[in-house]
This record gives structure tokens, C-alpha cells and sequence, in this order.
């Protein structure tokens, strides 16, 4: 029996993994209603999630509100979801970069939403439904970038964190201010901070509420470079730079690529090896493995 | 079947993590039988474990066996135990700083009753006896220092890793000394090294037997600071200031904060990010938050 | 139920890990039929893999096929498994060194080996045996290091993540090429390498196919150190004297030593706390740990 039940639990682990496209963390079975939270954010509009995709594979999805400083608004929870789902199915897609409107990032929950939000109930489903979409957008099988312009604070400082690498920009700052007001991260934030640079930083950030510069991310790892320009043309032309390093080929290869990685810092070592040799045949045979190897000669 | 066992067992690990109060590894499965070993450990008296608790919920655990260096004899593992139940209790509780008495950490165990446990069985027994009581010591919901001045060989360097941080005086060390007496270690500090500093590094101190100074370990990112001081007064106001930058606000909150960063550095990914779920709900619409929101102007 | 079950589950991961000789990932459940694949690599000839094994416990085994870089043969692949087999049951041995034959380190597979099984089938077979015999390869109770001179790239760049540690000589590189010929790793470095230096860094080295020098191995703690020598002679003797540091002592608390390791990197927490336990009453009244004993004066 325990045999069979582990082979079992390895592959409802594998397809979770390798066929990522919405599938939720929470169901019904965790007192999850998606319809019934829908509902409630749908009563608070504003602001925006804007998504551009160019011709080389990648993404710019824009985080947009700034009157609020780029605050989600209830219809901008929904529709982050959507442009998710949008990107799970884009074939060509290799990299995506999220930034904020307006040389900001974003300071998390529209606190109107938060306040009207207030029962627990309520909070921890919208939670729940938050969670659910940044955990898609970790597992996209795009190489995702974090464009940090301005203040990442609260949920904002969450988001970043559901990027594979953050680029900051000069006098820009990341933020879990949570104890400021009283909570913890309820949009994964710290879970993903833990798993970026550690639990004792990680412990740090969170509960010393502290300023994270440019110099002080780098020096943690959390991010990976300070650009060059503050203004928004520049700074996001530069972050097109430093990911078009890593998107050069195929997409079906890099999106392997990322999907390998995914395997690697999610699953149990085994169960990783495992899942390298399914992915590895996806592409092993495949139309730019044989290309490759038609252009070399054969050892004599 | 496999869905209901699988939730399941994401139910009994989260009761785990988050009602952690005197919870154990081990027990009479794993042939553990706490009461005979208690009974042995009684026979070998000296020293003391005392802990004093300040009004802004900073505890201090010092050990104390200075005749021998601060190591642990048979009674000093009893006490170590019901103070750290009594720490699992402490409702104001933020931080705790551990420490050895007169200008030394801990030298492990007193190698009386190591020669009198010397049997497999009793060694065995012994070992999962503190391991049982330092990963309770490990998982207290209050963000922990090890303070060390002079030395922390053998148990007493297991000892610092079941803390959150490690602040070292000039001219102290931590030697996981072990090799040298033909044993591994048997506190779960090797486990817990290799959590802190990655499986490389592990290996080296631990199979070298190094000698990690304050500079060393602060390269290694196994310690946060050297502190300016070397005495017994000095070093301590400074590690109180410290920890002082991480335990500002409700205990509740930052009680809450180290469960979260708990839930990341043990769960699977998955299981973490439901974890923090039900974290946040312990304290969304809990009194700070409420209080924090009352005083922040409603977005126009 | 659920508990007996994951007691089950608890000892069958501990016997995989405890008694590690010769345990594969893959069996006929995974679709992984290995006499047949041994049949068709017997048919790829050339080149072999040397096992020397010194009186101090320190094996150097050197892959050899200079004419191809180094690269692996079907027989090559076949006589790794035979190697690693011998090391598995070496019972003085405490270090390995993994070389490659004059002065280039190893280049992955023979593309003669790579056109031939070119069909999915053959391809995902080859590296589930290679990967096999890598991942035994990487828990053995040795403590490892590759020396890298020359290139590693491609297998051979994965190769050198089965090792504990990498020593570089000045000028050599190691590069995951995999991007450029349509593909992910297929020998386990992925996984090993999110393991080593964390997904983000890893994602980088994959995706973007980028050249390793010894200085960024270095920074990204990739590798240890910069051997001062490049001549095979030198490098060698200074890769042994870099090992002895941490192999001096009796074989068996070596090997549990890196036995802990293995069960602190590839556990989860409880778990490895488990298993510490079950290694340190493998060496816990052990000779040398009497023989440590009996040389300490008793306390009074």
C-alpha cells in the first residue's frame, strides 16, 4: 500500500508542477468560496492591471492606480487574476517584467478595500484569493522580473517577491511595514521572503518592519542589481536589457528552463530529480535539440 | 484515498507548527521513554538554568555551570526543559537571549555523564531527550539570540543553532568539536547547521572541527554581529539593544511574525503558504490591526 | 491510520538514505528498464573511468577521454555505475576527488552517443541510468570535491554538482551549454544546482548558458576556492592537501559526518532530526569515541 500511495502523492505532485496553468492553492475544502469573494471585491473599482506583450517573448504588466500609489482595488485583484491566466497560456511568452505606473511600485491593499474587508472571514478569503494568483504568477513559465521604481511596501513588497529577480532602482525601497499596522504577510510574502534570503534576514525584514534600499537588497540577495536610471522609459528599457540575457532561444526551451528550476526549489530532492527528467523530455528530440545537433559534426 | 490522507497530513503538521507547546519528536514509537531517562538524568546534579523575564517581554536563559565551563550536567537538562515550557507559556513573550554564565557560552555536556551514559541505548536516549527540548526551544514563538562570549564547543556550539541569531563577543568562538571524540552531533545541531549556512559549509566545520571566530562566523553568515563588548554587563545591554530592533510592538504580532518565518524555513512550499494563511488570521482584525487602521485616513 | 502511515513513510525514507549502497531513483514502475539500456550503451565504445584509491581513505577517479574533452561513451557510463558501486563499499575510504584526463575537466556526453539516441525514449532512459548513478553518487559517505580544470561543460558542468565541493584552477570554466543545443540538464544539475546556489542564481547560469570562470564560482559559492596551480600534477596534490583538512580521523565518523549532511540537505527538518539521531548511535560508544574518552580526565 505505502508504496503505491507515494507513487500516487509524486504524481499528483508532477502534474501540479508541470501542468501549472490554474491550479489554485485553496479549494472549498479549506473554506475557500472564489465566487462568493469575487463578488465582494467586484464592489470596489479603481485603477488598473495593464499588460503588454512584444513581439520577443516578453511581458510588461503594469500595476496601475496612482492615485493610490498603485494600491490593488478590488476589480484590480480580479483582473491581476485574469492577465495571470492570460500569461499561463501565451506560447511564446519567455520573460515577464512588473512594475508600477507612475515611478512606483505598489503599496499594497487599497485600505478602503482592507477597512470594508474587515471580518476575518473576509480578510483571510481575500487573502486566500490573492495567494491563489501569486502562486500562478510564481510558477509562470516565464522568467519574471520585479522593475522596483519608488516604494514596494506591504502587499506590494509581497508582490516582488512572486518574481524569480527584483531590479531596483536609485533611491527606490522595498518594505514589509505589516507590523506597522498590526499583521503579518497574508499574500505569501513571507513564506517566498524565507525561501529568497533565509529565515533569520527574512525574520529581520519582517519584524523590524525595516527599509530595504537598493544597497542593502543587493547586499541580502534579494535583489540582483541597481539600475542605472530612476525615470520610467530608462529604467524599464534597462530591466528589457538585463532579462533579454536570459530569454535568447527558444521559448519551449526556456520555458523548460524555468519549469526545471520550479522543480528544484519546490519539490523534495527526489521528487526534483524526478521531475528534471520529465521536463528534460519535453525538449530532448524536440525541434531546437535537433536543429543543434544537425549544425555540429559528428565525433570521428 | 489519497486527497483526504494528504489533507490529512497537512493537518496534523500544522497543529504541529502552530500549537507547538510541548510537543516532541520523539516518543515510546521511536523507543523513547522520557521517564526512565529522567530518572537517570536526576542522579547528576550541579548547576542551574535561570531565566528572568523583563516587563518588554525580553526573557534571559543563562546557563549556568561555570566550574565547568557551562556544560550541562544530568539536572541542567531537566531544568532546561521546564524552562522552556514555561517560555512556551509566556503569553508577553517577544524575545529571548541565551547565554552562559561568567564570560563563557557552554561546552556541551559535563563528561561525567556522558562516561555513565556511555551505552548506545542511554546515549541515545539522552540525546533525544535535549534534541527534544531544543527544537521546542528552537520553534518558541519569541525571536531568539545566542549570545556567545568565549566558548560554544561540542553541544554548547548545537546549542547557538537552535536560536534565531547568534551575536559573538571579540575573542569568542563556536567549535562543533565532535569529530575529535569520535562522535557526530547529537542535539540536532547538525541539522540545524546545515539549515543556516548551507550542506557545504556544514561539512566543512563539522568534518574539520573548525575553529569559527567572530569573523568567520559573521563571513559565514552564521552569526549577525560581533558586539563591541567583551564583558558580561557590556555584551548583554548590547544584545538586548539588538534584539530590541525586532521586538518593538504587540507580542501578539511579533509572536504571530516568528510563526510565519517558522512555517517557511520547516513546510514544503505549499504547506507554508496555507500555514501563513491561518497565521494571518490570527491577528487580521485582532486589536493592532484594528487600532493601526483607526488611525490611517480612509482613501478619497 | 494516517500516523502508522507516516511512521511507513518516515523508515522507508531513513533506510533510503541510511543504507545508501546502491539505491536507484528509477525502477520498471518509472518505465526505466536498465538492462535494456545497458545493452545499447555497451554498443558506444571508448575512453574509460579510472578509480585510484590511496592508504589516507582518499579516492581520485578520473574520467578519461581526452580525444573527446572527456566526454562520456556508453561504456564510460557503464563503468562510472561499476566505480561508483566500489566506492559505495569501501569501507576505509573518507574523500573522493573527481578529475578529468589531461588538464580539461568534461564535456558531457559523446555527441556520437547523444545522435544514436536521439529518440525520446532512448534519450530520457540514458539519463535516468546516469542520473542514477549521479545521485549515488552524490550520497556516498565520502566527502567530494571536483577539480575542475580545463572545461565542464554541459553533463560535465553537471557532474561537478554531484560533488560536495568544486575546486577551480585558474582559467578553467564550468557552463551549463544546455540552452544552446535545445535543452535542460538531464543528469540531475538543475536540481543540484538550485540546491548549491539558490534558484535565482541557478536560473541564471541556465538560462543564460553563461561561461563560469573560477572568480564567479567563487562569488556565487559555486566552488570553494582557486587552486594557485593549472598543471595536472600540482593542482591534484593541492586538491588532496585542501581535502585532508576535513578527512583526518577514523573512516566511520567521517562517513557519519557526511551522512548527516546528506540527511540535513535532503530531509525535511523533523526528519533529519530523526536520522541524526539513528547516525549518531552508529558511532556513540564507538572505538573512537571510547578511545576519546578514555585519554579525558573525569571531573570532579
Amino acid at each position: 500500500m505505502a508504496v503505491s500511495f507515494w507513487n500516487n502523492l509524486l504524481q499528483i505532485t508532477k502534474n501540479r508542477v508541470l501542468q501549472q496553468r490554474g491550479v489554485s492553492l485553496y479549494n472549498y475544502t479549506h473554506g475557500f468560496e472564489e465566487h462568493v469573494i469575487k463578488k465582494k471585491l467586484e464592489q470596489f473599482a479603481g485603477g488598473s492591471i495593464n499588460l503588454s506583450k512584444d513581439g520577443n517573448g516578453i511581458g510588461v504588466l503594469t500595476v496601475n492606480n496612482p492615485r493610490l500609489m498603485n494600491a490593488f482595488t478590488g476589480t484590480m485583484m480580479l483582473e491581476l487574476q485574469e492577465k495571470v491566466t492570460e500569461l499561463e497560456n501565451w506560447k511564446e511568452g519567455k520573460g515577464l517584467i512588473i512594475r508600477g505606473a507612475e515611478n512606483t511600485f505598489c503599496s499594497g491593499s487599497d485600505l478602503n478595500v482592507v477597512k470594508a474587508l474587515s471580518s476575518m472571514q473576509d480578510g483571510v478569503n481575500t487573502c486566500m484569493f490573492i495567494r491563489n494568483t501569486l502562486t500562478r504568477l510564481m510558477r509562470l513559465p516565464l522568467i519574471s522580473v520585479a522593475l522596483v521604481q519608488g516604494k514596494a511596501v506591504g502587499g506590494g513588497a509581497e508582490l516582488t517577491t512572486a518574481c524569480d529577480f527584483r531590479l531596483m532602482t536609485p533611491g527606490s525601497e522595498i518594505r514589509f511595514v505589516h507590523k506597522e499596522i498590526g499583521l503579518v504577510p497574508g499574500w505569501g510574502g513571507a513564506t517566498r521572503l524565507v525561501q529568497l534570503i533565509g529565515s533569520g534576514n527574512a525574520l529581520k525584514l519582517l519584524s523590524g518592519a525595516l527599509k530595504v534600499d537598493p544597497e542593502r537588497a543587493v547586499s541580502l540577495r534579494l535583489a540582483e542589481e541597481i539600475l542605472p536610471s530612476s525615470d520610467e522609459t530608462g529604467s524599464l528599457e534597462e530591466a528589457c536589457t538585463w532579462l533579454n540575457q536570459y530569454t535568447k532561444g527558444p521559448a519551449e526551451v526556456i520555458q523548460a528552463m524555468k519549469k526545471v528550476v520550479i522543480a528544484g526549489r519546490e519539490l523534495h530532492l527526489e521528487a526534483a530529480l524526478r521531475e528534471e527528467k520529465d521536463i528534460f523530455g519535453t525538449v530532448w528530440g524536440g525541434p531546437a535539440h535537433v536543429q543543434a545537433l544537425a549544425q555540429r559534426p559528428k565525433h570521428k
